[in-house]
């Protein structure tokens, strides 16, 4: 199927994707009087003498905000916010569809980060967390960070945090199969965007020591000129023999590639180059790194891509609707390390040792324990670790 | 029936009055590749390339903003934002119930004026028409007045404009049953807050000629003290006597007296006070300034309330929902005073000359002839003087 030309045909005819539904009938003055004025007046004066009330008195509880500026929008670049909203209602379509979370789409009309900051800061007591989608790099890592500083609901960047919990899980598996130890691992990551460092900094949480990232330029190393904040900090933690060379130099003798970069980009020589057992993950969208088959030929022992038509497919929409499932059952005021750790060990778990092999490291979009696993993991662990709001 | 009691247990009940649904199926790989990823980057580039296609391609063409600030929640006050969105949620109930719409309750923490107009803008790109909810005077003139300035998309203040509506259709049936010309009767309208202000802008615009405002401190005239600047303004093409006195004082001699203010504070003498055939609207919520059955006694022709208990409601539920859906079906850039005026007579026509009665001079909220007389009137005029973006 030519999935550009029939998208675009589907999406004249959708005329959107998701919409508002009635949870009351207004059939009556009665209805009216209960659910507008004047009944109304009683929850909202409940609501302004304890303000937690708004989870149990509107749809706060189940609601949450998938917000852009357009300024990486899939891997179209800086589109625009209106251009973005397809994508964004295509994540409240998938949030409702998989975690039964009801998503609001928006889009600002800025790209200065004080004020994505505070414009989303000032509509936060409408929702019950906030997603944010497609925000380019650097500027993604401030924005989430200063409205975690300010927000008391879950800011959640997915194209970092969810793309690294997906294949933090997938790596867990992948290592199983090929029998080595996360600790024992050289893991070579190529981009050094928003998905690169959430990724590099999630495998780091979940134990691996010894790392390499790169971009354009080559091998990233402390000290190494023009690097983000972002790519600074990440660097004096990494590629600790300060390797300065080409991402072919960082891969021969790695274990785990994985590209989150450009398509093509990987040679066969290069994943020769990897120790016995070698781990491929290239995701580049929707062209990969390296094409699965020739890695395969060239001696890889396990691949993933982030595309449907190949096997063990490393998808966003194995992660976000769980996390934000159990994030908002729990009323958690935040999503943390623990509780993103807890998502990437439940999508791992579903995958059980008599079914592992290096075909199947990870559960497909569709299989429906998915969105649950991650949704009971995260809120156990927001329970456990005081994070959750409600008993 | 205790409305206050009973209302937020069926709030706890509830949670919520509305949510988000999906109108499209994401049951297999196919879906999810159509409705998102890679699919969802030709719609993107379409709107990219010509922005008006977001009304086309994404869900903005039905769906509409419902903004508060809390600072004037119904008759409760500044409450604040998040006490505030049981009824931004109700109101987006009734946009569904009555008119289609799809509408997202937003509520914005902030109190400034700057700020709450850069927020809305930034978000404008989201959404098709901007109505804002329960913004305190004289706040609400300035918000609105400079987002029409600056958005390309209708925005309306719907504690002025619809109420203003709704109540001059009322008194455009009220004087036919009393057969006076609504360019002869002098009008006295007590409250000069938002809702007030409107009233009185609007019915100038209908034709009445002869008016008086009254607040508080008695009636307005040019030259007063410590007035803001939309009574100012009014102030200076209305009360041409420049009458300098009490509410009752103004309401001798007076056809119509419309209230929106506080209840209890009309006697009956004044009523009796005013011309014969007199028409009297008191709107207080849920007192009004005086109860219909006195007015009578004392000898009023035609009265009018905001209660669904007494006849002749004016409820603004009439007006809203109908000229959104017709504004979006147009695609309006704004809703102009010419919008406004249709949708007024739209309304009043629904009374016809045989059903016309002291009794009967307005339709009811559950006529469902309402909401499409309505549209229609707007999207009609909103093609006739070129505010429409669709043919």
């Amino acid at each position: 199927m030519n999935y550009a030309e029939e998208s675009l045909k589907k999406h004249y005819e959708w005329r959107g994707k998701i919409e508002v539904a009635q949870r009351v009938e207004v059939k009556s003055k009665e209805d009216l009087s209960l659910a507008y004025t004047p009944g109304v007046a009683t929850p909202c004066l409940e609501i302004q003498k304890d303000e937690s009330k708004s989870y149990e008195l509107t749809r706060r509880w189940n609601t949450v905000a998938v917000i852009t500026d357009g300024t990486a929008v899939l891997g179209l670049g800086d589109i625009g916010p209106v251009a973005g909203m397809p994508v964004m209602e295509g994540k409240a379509l998938l949030f409702k569809a998989f975690g039964d979370v009801d998503a609001i789409p928006l889009c600002i009309k800025s790209k200065d980060v004080d004020e994505l900051v505070r414009t989303i800061y000032l509509l936060s007591g409408s929702f019950g967390g906030i997603n944010l989608e497609d925000i380019s790099a650097p500027r993604c890592f401030e924005v989430e960070r200063r409205l975690k500083e300010i927000c008391d609901i879950p800011v959640f960047h997915d194209d970092q945090h969810g793309t690294a919990i997906v294949l933090g899980a997938t790596l867990l598996n992948a290592l199983k199969v090929v029998r080595k130890e996360i600790g024992a691992v050289r893991v070579v990551i190529n981009g050094a965007g928003s998905a690169g460092i959430a990724i590099a900094s999630f495998l780091l949480k979940m134990g691996v020591r010894d790392m390499i990232l790169c971009d354009k330029a080559g091998t990233l190393y402390e000290g190494k000129e023009g690097m983000t904040f972002a790519q600074e900090e990440l660097a004096r933690i990494t590629n600790q023999e300060k390797l300065d060379g080409s991402l072919a130099d960082a891969m021969r003798g790695a274990d785990v590639f994985i590209g989150v970069s450009a398509p093509g980009i990987v040679s066969k020589e290069m994943v020769a180059s990897m120790r016995a057992g070698a781990i491929v993950f290239p995701m580049a969208n929707p062209t990969p790194e390296i094409a699965p088959d020739l890695a395969l030929e060239a001696g890889a022992a396990v691949v993933g891509t982030g595309r449907s038509d190949f096997k063990n497919q490393i998808n966003n929409v194995l992660a976000f609707p769980g996390i934000f499932r159990g994030a908002l059952d729990a009323r958690a005021s935040a999503i943390t390390e623990d509780m993103k750790l807890a998502a990437a060990y439940g999508i791992a778990s579903l995958v059980s040792s008599e079914e592992l092999s290096a075909d199947y490291i990870i559960p497909k979009a569709f299989d429906e324990r998915v969105g649950k696993t991650v949704a009971k993991a995260v809120y156990d662990c927001a329970v456990a670790t005081g994070i959750a709001r409600i008993q």
